[in-house]
């Protein structure tokens, strides 16, 4: 340590929130470099190395072959795909000394695509899953929270290709096993959850989502079934369709002051001879989406008065299309829009998309806008006077919702999205006519999965994790080093003892971090818990005696041990 | 092989030129993505993991530290240094979402400096050296060669930062003993050359050149004596000063059509009682330097008419400045340039900065222009009818130059930049300010080293020199594999002898490449040729008596080995 590139400091950094970050840059594994870009400091690059090993074994467990893409990528194969424009801001776009555009790879689906049509052209060369380990980069809007969110980071991504779907299930299913074999060998607290696809296109797929307070996705759980999905998945479970027959006529009413759900709720048990709640009342929600070609597209969400429209999970159910909410301007375009008072009607007289909230089913009846300031439907009922042009998934989902397998209550909590798997299915290998010869001699189309983990980003889980009040505290298989040594005694022959036994332990292959510098052992404890190595062995007043002493920086647990047994005990307790 | 993602090609590549580049794309090594940006397969990602393995153990050797910067970099430090705009087209910049302004680092002088500045304060923390194996950028004008020169590449890149001149000559040192060890255990064939330092700036520096043919880099060397060097840093031999007294008077004379030494020659051994040669005129090229805030200064450089300008030198020269040859409009606007009469005289006389070879030395006469349509002048002596703003290396080096140190004439050979190491001084920590507390307790300013290798570019590198008509052969410490195993017998007893073999092979840490595909052995010979592999194993028609044949790719020589000592054999073989 006395001549290790590092300096531990005292003061969390000005821009650090999350405990994570703060320790990362505290304990001198990582420093910023611009927004959201970092550098790996000696220690933070072997935690990294680490991940990156134990993600290489498994991954080459189940036979997938390692290659490595460029970060800096054409056009081309983007624009193929749609792309090119769908990332929006969140791609790097350049372009070089002949105005050529380039990007940076934020992912690498159109390339290993690409790449396998040109390489293989018959049945036999399949199956193959081929990965790299590789800088990746998007242009986060708000990058956050040190290397948890980073705009370059390091990503494993893999890609399957297969001729049946049944073969990218099996593909599918090693990569989800392989993946839970990475994470406990990490030692990462997680759960899988049911995701939606995003912007990557495609069928099935799955988050593992690793459990931390400061997690920016929210999933949800039902105790009982054992149902788990980010909340972006979740189907809402619709009640049955009640029939249109006999239902009271659709009044309008003269509701003067009542823009908000409250106010009309307030109005409602005023005025009906009823008890009304915010659930009875259907809300508008008025937003734009961006159409392929560059237009925006006014559209119509309707969810009941009681929930919150998600945005997270209204962008999710549109996807990749970019969705925004409308501006005064918007409004001012289209007369027909009362604010405070939109109902379906005119939207759909208007030819406006309205989509509902599942549910909104045949036969519920409404208290909702009549697209005229202070004036309100009351029993205004669905498919009889309005028919909405489909559902969608938009509304929050809250705690206490009835899981969609009909076993119970939803619960939900915060997560980090670590791994996430995808059948693609299709979308790539039609985009580029990826086929090979079958065994009958007709062209298939491949099928293709994709694969993902945020190898940088597991050190900062890990970090989030496993740390404490006083530090860092690393799983075995990712610690910087086997042994944190703390010389703490001055004398000769404790100095002496320590060198040796730091010579002993690296000959029986553990790599010893040896703090021999010239500091107070109340300062080498606190950097050495700050650091967090998980086994911490101090040579210090007890050597007189002929004794080492084993800290547990997990448990806090100090043993002494004879210094002719240490070699064997710490061996056994790094082993261990 | 049945499984490995692997096509190898008949026919070269049409954008192929090279050999190296020829044979890596046909043995399925490497994928062009994009001009200059190319994708590695299995086989070219473990060449180049062994490179950088190696580069790593000799790094580590001499006590550098591993880390890693990004690179996705901000402007703000290169524009301290001035390498934002210096870099011209070669920078790749891009603007983040924001509107910031951002760039590919091509080598990181300025983040390690602006590193060791924020994290060290006290002299007890030097010396210091830090290294990465980093991806780079670079958009090069015209990328060749495939891996030889891609615009993204991978660079080991280490910085030196010591409190003394002493203190940077030994780290400079232990780099050139350890660049040795590296391109010794690589076996690249290499020439260690003088020098310059290029757009780095600062003072002595050396390049580790391969010995390539198709290299872009001219050295030249003298064999008496050993010195070597990059032609651009070639220091030119002047001869004496000749006295003034009594040399005859400048003379103008018509020469009508003489604007070129040729016919400049011819007219004077006509027209002069004496014999002219070429050597005898004073060749004044006219070329535009870019000034630091933007604009372009008019610079003369007069050579020896029989020497060419060598534009790589005089940009060496000049360097990091931009150079650029006149255009007919800067002559337009000029109208003291009288193209094919350009005399020293005019360009003085208007300010222009006249800088010449320097065998242009005091006394010596010239036949040359006299800035006028059809006229020059005989006898126009330096230091006496004009004084020239100094001297500029920038005329040809020829074979048989006189070498710098006196002992003998230059040969010239053509090579490729492995490694370049530069004791940069200063220039950097000056600009950033980098002290620590020096034991006298005033601050130290401190000095810099920058080191760099070519890791992607040896890849090539080693694939040019060595392989041969029938394909690649890689140098032990950087195959793919140890063992190429082919099985050229059908026979079930074979098929299962080979598996048997290739199981113990690797159970005696030798790594097995099996050729288990169902193809004929003459195929099998071909790609095991093409591939490279140093040694081949053959279970064929031998195995029935009980042999196996083990063939050295590099002599060609085959042997037959019983069975039961294959895996002896084939361990000395490879364990050389």
């Amino acid at each position: 340590m006395s001549s290790l590139f590092l300096r531990t400091l005292r003061d969390d950094p000005a821009d650090a929130e999350v405990p994570s970050h703060k320790l990362l840059v505290r304990a001198g594994y990582v420093r910023r470099a611009a927004p959201g870009v970092y550098s790996w400091l000696p220690l933070g690059l072997r935690v990294l190395r680490a991940v990156e090993n134990v993600v290489r074994e498994e991954m080459n467990r189940i036979g997938a072959q390692e290659i490595l893409l460029p970060a800096l990528l054409p056009r081309d194969p983007y624009e193929t795909t749609g792309r090119w424009t769908e990332y929006g801001d969140a791609l790097f776009r350049l372009r070089d000394r002949k105005g050529v555009d380039m990007l940076l790879g934020p992912t690498h689906e159109e390339l290993f695509a690409g790449l396998v049509k040109s390489e293989y052209s018959s049945y036999k060369d399949l199956p193959v899953i081929l990965y790299q380990v590789q800088t990746k980069y998007r242009d986060e809007e708000r990058p956050r929270a040190g290397i948890l969110r980073g705009r370059e980071f390091v990503m494993k991504d893999s890609y399957s290709f297969d001729l049946s779907d049944d073969g990218l299930k099996e593909a599918y299913s090693k990569h989800r096993e392989a993946y839970q074999r990475i994470f406990e060998r990490l030692a990462v607290k997680y759960v899988i959850v049911a995701a939606t696809s995003g912007a990557m296109g495609g069928s099935a797929s799955e988050e593992f989502l690793a459990e931390a307070e400061v997690g920016e996705d929210t999933y949800v759980r039902c105790l009982e079934s054992g149902y788990a999905a980010n909340v972006e998945a979740v189907i809402t479970t619709a009640p049955d369709p009640i029939p249109l027959d006999g239902l009271p006529e659709a009044v309008v009413h003269d509701t003067e002051n009542t823009p908000t759900i409250d106010s009309l709720v307030e109005w409602a048990n005023g005025a009906l001879d009823r008890e009304v709640t915010a659930a009875d009342t259907l809300k508008n929600i008025m937003v734009k989406v961006r159409l392929p070609g560059g237009d925006w597209e006014l559209l119509g969400v309707g969810v009941p008065g009681d929930r919150e429209v998600d945005f997270k999970r209204l962008e999710a159910s549109l996807e990749p299309a970019e969705v925004e909410l409308l501006e005064d301007a918007d409004f001012a375009a289209h007369s027909f829009l009362a604010k405070g008072y939109i109902g379906p009607k005119a939207l759909l007289d208007n030819g406006i998309r309205f989509l509902v909230d599942p549910r909104v089913v045949s036969g519920t009846a409404w208290i909702t806008g009549a697209d005229e300031h202070g004036k309100h439907y009351v029993d205004l009922v669905a498919d009889r006077d309005f028919v909405p042009d489909g559902t969608i998934e938009a509304a929050e989902v809250r705690d206490g919702d009835p899981s969609p397998d009909g076993q119970g209550p939803l619960v939900s909590a915060k997560g980090i999205e670590i791994g996430h798997i995808f059948q693609l299915g299709r979308k790539y290998t039609d985009a580029f006519e990826v086929d090979v010869l079958g065994e009958s001699g007709k062209p298939v189309r491949l099928t293709q999965g994709s694969y993902g983990i945020g190898v940088s980003r597991l050190v900062a889980v890990l970090a989030e994790q496993w740390h404490d009040d006083k530090g860092l505290r690393w799983p075995r298989e990712v610690s910087p080093f086997g042994v944190h040594l703390v010389i703490a005694n001055k004398d000769e022959a404790a100095v002496a003892g320590a060198g040796q036994l730091a010579e002993d332990l690296d000959a029986a292959g553990i790599e010893v971090l040896l703090d021999d510098r010239k500091a107070s052992p109340g300062v080498k404890f606190k950097d050495a818990e700050l650091l967090g190595v998980p086994t911490v062995v101090v040579v210090g007043r007890g050597f007189a005696d002929g004794t080492i002493e084993i800290r547990d920086r997990f448990t806090g647990e100090a043993t002494a041990v004879p210094v002719d047994a240490a070699v064997e005990a710490v061996t056994a307790a790094v082993r261990g």
